[in-house]
């Protein structure tokens, strides 16, 4: 189900519950609205977009649901979002793993973009009949720590910024590397692809350096890295991504030398 | 008509379709609205924004349109957005050329912010009565192409980032500089304009310098350049344009040089 | 009152007054809403950010509000700033502090931001009646400026940027520095907190060197700063703040040398 746009249109045809699914989603345009203010926007999305960039290999279409996912939240985007999440489903992203999504990009572009989606989202599992057993739990089991490369990480922030930002590298500790990215309900390569997409699209271009080699320890290829910049072109925006390029170059030809 | 928040409740009292514009733009606060809120806001929306912003010369009320719809529609800005597609056509920016601006941003601040852009855009154009031959059909002649300058943009690309971006680059050239920028519906200037005022709105520093260059290949003059920077930094923000602005002068002084 | 996303739910059983704010806030999740979609960050909003940020020593719940509202408005995150509207209330910022606060990010994060957060704090005014007469006027005194100061400031902008962008240039000093920034209804110092707040929101890195000098200069103590930043982890997410560091890490030994 990769043509997104048209395939909600063409569920509709078929399926009884898509009256309120389609009303939930009210403010995202079909493609006849898109017709009637912009034929060129509508073409590019059926022909580039649907058409070409979707079917692209070396990224999995579910891949680039959590890449796409990742810049609406962090983005706030959420007129987008209802179909995109559905979408995520229909790719193979699981309910619970869109929780997780959710919850970690709380932490890496604010509160409020994640509570925005959380409202759109129950909306979403709602109508799907997802249920709370789909979803993990607030506490439970955590994954194991390479506590070498975690006390090298601490050291770094605690020398750089411990004095001027306690309670910065306090929480980024406590509640981030040793709660947060152990949660078993996403992969660390998902996370890994999560933040990058997220500090793509709001432009934070200091932090990729970090995450970019965490995500290939994490096992993100340099495939799937080079093509997760061209789905990032088209969501977030290419220069975002042109900005992101010159780090994105130098951290695959240092792991490569 | 300049006098944009007042003179939509002006309109209103002598146009019977108002009510439901107004209703369509229900989130748009008035004048009255800002009152109770913030006199000091609305005071300066009168006196400064309306009484002397938009009057300055070096740009005119047209342009400053286009820059205002190019940070609302990058910024996802939305609650503004009906009353300023209604000022832009007021003020001479054809129904052709919003739809060529929203399709041009799309590329250029991320895919959502284009489609969420058309519901709105689509809900103006049908009070207004704009009907589908007012708007550039989605494929057709191209304007011509200076294969010199492409060929050396398109090197740089492939030189810099080809081989660990191939499917950017790719897309870079065959859907944005060898279709997108010929689509005739918006000139190469208004083009590139509405980019700057994108770059400038979401912070792309990095990306500014080739688009000012090109923007002035394009035609737009020093003054305009100068005058576009004083409506980003009411519309934008002082801060996006202070960061902006030592590209600005460097682009300005080896042009000048 | 910290406990806040609690509180609301608590209030409500409480006041007949809250079926109408509950209303309005509709958009805004509730803990059972986070629970239906993700658990954990039902458990990280009231463990950590309630439980434990909310009471952190060095920065007030009234500050923490001044900085949580400027994110909010910096961002447009407009669906939790009917929530915290209302605590910044609770937490004692006073409704003109509000009305200032609004204001003053029209020209630190751009005029639609200000204008959609118009309407919002309109009806969260209208609930808890608030009237005309507890907000600022438009006009009046003004606090008396650092001639000094505002001459090296000005100076500074004239020869960087006067030439290139002399229009920026004259209202920066006409409407920020001479009018808005000596506007009585918000102390300098709570300005400097709100404007560091949304340059950090909002990534502006090149702006916060000089505001954050300002902002301490105003009064703003090292330990606020610092637990500023804390605050900003979580209300503008990690990167933003890691970003941020560096810049903050540099005025701070600066001013203790």
């Amino acid at each position: 189900m990769k043509l997104f746009l048209l395939s909600t249109l063409t569920l509709c045809a078929a399926l009884s519950a898509c009256s309120t699914v389609q009303r939930n989603a009210a403010t995202a345009p079909t493609l006849s609205d898109m017709n009637a203010v912009s034929p060129a926007l509508a073409h590019y999305t059926e022909d580039v977009v649907i058409g070409e960039l979707w079917k692209r290999p070396d990224l999995s279409s579910r891949d680039r649901s959590v890449v796409t996912l990742s810049v609406l939240i962090a983005l706030n985007q959420t007129v987008e979002l209802p179909y995109h999440l559905n979408l995520a489903l229909d790719n193979g992203v699981k309910p619970g793993e869109i929780s997780e999504i959710i919850t970690h990009l709380a932490f890496y572009s604010g509160w409020a973009n994640a509570t925005s989606a959380v409202g759109i989202t129950k909306a979403v599992f709602e109508k799907r009949g997802i249920t709370a057993d789909q979803i993990p739990p607030a506490v439970g089991d955590r994954l194991p720590i390479d506590e070498a490369a975690e006390a090298r990480r601490a050291n770094g922030v605690q020398q750089n910024f411990g004095r001027i930002a306690a309670g910065v590298a306090q929480f980024s500790t406590d509640v981030l590397f040793r709660d947060l990215w152990l949660r078993p309900g996403l992969t660390p390569r998902d996370r890994s692809l999560v933040t990058v997409s997220a500090l793509v699209a709001t432009g934070q271009i200091a932090q990729i350096g970090y995450h970019l080699n965490r995500a290939m320890d994490n096992g993100l290829t340099r495939a799937q890295a080079s093509e997760a910049m061209t789905q990032l072109a088209f969501y977030a925006g290419w220069p975002k991504v042109f900005s992101a390029l010159p780090v994105v170059k130098e951290v695959l030809e240092k792991r490569a030398g």
